[in-house]
């Protein structure tokens, strides 16, 4: 069985209100070094058999058409994976 | 100035309605290759500076306590990026 990653984050400049909430709690764990913080999605496509460039083209169309606002945010990776991670 | 990447899943063994409701629409879509989808979380950090072993250890942290749910997710990875992607 075949795994299909797709990221996708908020546009740069798109407000990322949960980004920022992560970042302002970090120092208060006494994690301090880091500037910015911003939080975005990953999704995990399964498919029966080998990841093919049929599966990849698929996966890109879902990751432009619904995983992802096109207006606020951006894809970023479109992977195969083999197995774990 | 370097980038930190973590990416959070749900347990395998915790239902992901968020996934389901993707599964559900992508055959509506025409997307019929796929036989599952699970949905989780990426997260940009950014540091000062370059990426070292002391902030890739304090993401680890990070990523352990404030950006996972231990009882329900899984950081999938830790890893430093650089530029884009």
């Amino acid at each position: 069985m075949g795994r299909i990653v797709v990221e996708v984050m908020p546009k740069p400049e798109i407000l990322d209100p949960q980004g920022k909430a992560v970042a302002g709690a970090l120092p208060r764990l006494g994690l301090t070094g880091f500037t910015s913080v911003r939080q975005g999605k990953r999704f995990e496509l399964e498919v029966e058999g080998e990841v093919d460039d049929a599966a990849l083209e698929q996966a890109r169309r879902a990751a432009e058409t619904l995983l992802s606002n096109p207006v606020i945010e951006d894809v970023v990776r479109v992977t195969a994976v083999d197995g774990e991670s």
